[in-house]
């Protein structure tokens, strides 16, 4: 398996007079950033200063984009039609496109926040709008997504690259999929068994069931949090056991910043 | 002078289930579109289908950015920073570029809209951050703006192409300048009068100033409104007398739609 | 069965520079003004006019809350939890309250909008928030709702007033629900079988089912539609049908305005 | 002179997911609470928490409405008419007494927020619309403002009750007015200076201009921050020192709270 892997997080999602998250270690971290782009989270000058300080780290740049609700940050789903799903993120994609380019960077790859993201991962008529807004906007950007999700079909569909993305607390069900969360066991919260999980489904492409078995899974990243000090200090460490073990840290979209 | 001119009005400034002005009539009489970006007026479908339209009717699509100022149709003064200017308008700009991949055309020129239009124009440090905005986003672009403007030094000073536009239905003084709205004799409403105005200035580059001297007045293009019928009519006769007297309807940022 | 009868439509719903239906028209036939509340429509301005309308007119006002989602005007489903949905309320109703205080008349009754009228009639927990969040601001308020409804059942248990409103344009099943849209047959297009069965409704508290049984159904008002000429017609032909025979027209929560 | 005075600071100001300044440690210090009602900041999830915060810490609750900019947080000037500005501030105060409902308070005074305060202090319509909302909304509430400003002036007019703040961290001029932000010596920083300052305000009527001379002032309450640490730290401190030298902490419009 490879012995290289993709480091992401939300960064970004402040908004005017309000700070979220921790912007400025998380991109010490990752190789790729998901900037937000206005609706959930994110004005034009956190945005910019998010691309610029993701520039200067050589991390390459997602937009991040979400549904219209500022007040629920993107974490109530919202019935959009499809159609209605495109046009926003190709309007979020391009705001975020925009004020790239006044920092000499440019958005290279498309993962959909919150509500917006489960809703893609499971349903395929909002999974094609999404992969179509991608394919529109430019087909050489990637999406990023669940590995097995409508979404990966979506854009394998249309002819668009894929990062799949592991997610190193949340458990999995023999059939790859997420032990969905309010289920007992969907959430692991030990971080030294976190970063084993993480290094062996890095190293061996397999993890551990919740039933016990071992999964193959497919993963081009994985998606560290930053939202609390306990969080970033998991990031961290995640990252520090990675390299400490010999795997590359790479974007993997990596010929796109600082084009 | 030059026999050719342009012709442009807003568009795209409905929101949601509100509709606003006559898209569909304007499209068939400008040769450029002042697309609304989503704050003062449009969302993204909205915006799609007047971009879709200005493709069909072989129209040139402009951004037309404005304050977020959604209540107030971007026609109250904010009193943002040069520094927000520049990064509200990469995010409109880009977000209409976005949009716009969807349907075959581009962005070709950034109009700003009413209050932010009318701040640029006199502000120095305003007028500086339009054109910085779209110097960053794309040197190729024209900034659309009255003549003699703050906007117009700004935009040369930064090496970028300008248009400059003429107000078919305003009155003119001896140096170049409008009459302010509200002073006597600011708006003229006699429609051949106006007709009669716009041919001698696209013919002759001259305007009867409001105390009678001929000015020399410099235009690119001829402002058309369509929020109301008769707005919408007058629309059509300036059209009709430019094209009886032989005056050819061109964009003046031609080469951009339908690439 | 009652020979009196309530007419509701929904009013104030524009914005800014947007205008939406025909409020001048309908505040002279209705004897309740469902008034937005500026999340789904509405600002200050164009409530504080439709309310200072609807106390010249007589007509009762009521708050019509709906979702914050302005671009999709409060038509889409949006996950908000019950508590969410209370404080909402709360907030929409209270500024209507707010703004009504300057034209000298009052809150007299809630109708939810939209998206979240359809989600509070099926989900008894949303229904329980909407009647909570009634409750809460004025035990006298009475909520305008289907008959049958869980909005209904949630209401009587918290010991507040219900209005049930009669939809003349759908039709009705064996069990006095609605055949859903979508369906065939759900809605009903030829105005004189429509003024019929309202007049039936009101004289007789029947109304004949899809399947051609008579049902008995409980009403207290009837909505009409102003969005465009066609309901427009409709509304003032179903209003002079009760008059001519012999139905008196009359707020269903009478005492409020003008207080 | 008084040896009774009032602490009042901004509450409520964060957003959906973004939390802002320091709502339940300045709870335990100040006896009026300026809420915010959702349009600089606040949403009526936390506007309820802090009312509810303020309700079990017998602290009385103000409105403290702004501009609908929440990407600027109310700070930026918006050129609104007197009248929209009457009708913005019925829609919030409205807003945030729907809101107190559930949680047994209700709004006993109005406070402008950022910009808006700020035009409001200083001219003269601005101010009369600003009077005319609080007495439309009651007669009974008083207007929280800067002694000798436009506010003070236009509430007096129409007959609302006027309390008045003094500004702990900012000097005066000879005339009893603010030296302006941006001049020299406008701000002080050194703590116990400050709390000198505000103790021989409230026990003596008096502060030392900025040129040395002694200026009378009134002074009903006293403004505290907490949107940082050193602030929080000063809001304890001015109250500390108020405390031990017998001074009475009461809110201006003590009887509101808890009705």
């Amino acid at each position: 398996m490879s012995h290289t892997i993709d480091l992401n997080a939300d960064l970004g999602e402040g908004y005017g007079a309000y700070t979220y998250g921790a912007d400025q270690q998380l991109l010490s971290l990752v190789t790729s950033a998901n900037i937000a782009c206005g609706w959930h989270g994110g004005d034009p000058g956190i945005m910019r200063r998010a691309a610029a300080l993701a520039c200067e780290n050589n991390v390459t740049v997602g937009a991040h984009p979400g549904y219209p609700d500022r007040m629920g940050f993107g974490r109530r789903f919202l019935d959009m039609t499809p159609r209605e799903v495109t046009d926003a993120l190709l309007y979020q994609i391009g705001a975020l496109e925009g004020v790239c380019r006044s920092v000499g960077t440019a958005v290279a790859y498309v993962k959909p926040h919150g509500a917006l993201y489960n809703a893609a991962a499971r349903d395929a008529a909002l999974a094609e709008a999404v992969a179509e807004a991608v394919r529109s906007f430019s087909a050489g950007l990637f999406l990023l997504c669940p590995a097995g999700s409508e979404m990966e079909r979506a854009a394998l569909a249309v002819g668009i690259s894929v990062a799949r993305e592991f997610f190193a607390d949340r458990a999995y069900r023999r059939d790859g999929s997420l032990v969905p969360r309010g289920e007992p066991g969907a959430v692991i919260s030990e971080p030294e068994l976190i970063c084993r999980r993480v290094l062996r489904a890095v190293q061996e492409g397999m993890v551990e069931a919740v039933t016990g078995e071992p999964v193959a899974v497919k993963l081009d990243s994985i998606c560290l949090h930053g939202d609390n000090p306990a969080a970033a200090a998991l990031a961290c460490r995640i990252r520090e056991v990675l390299v400490e073990n010999g795997v590359a840290l790479k974007p993997f979209a990596g010929g796109y910043h600082g084009r």
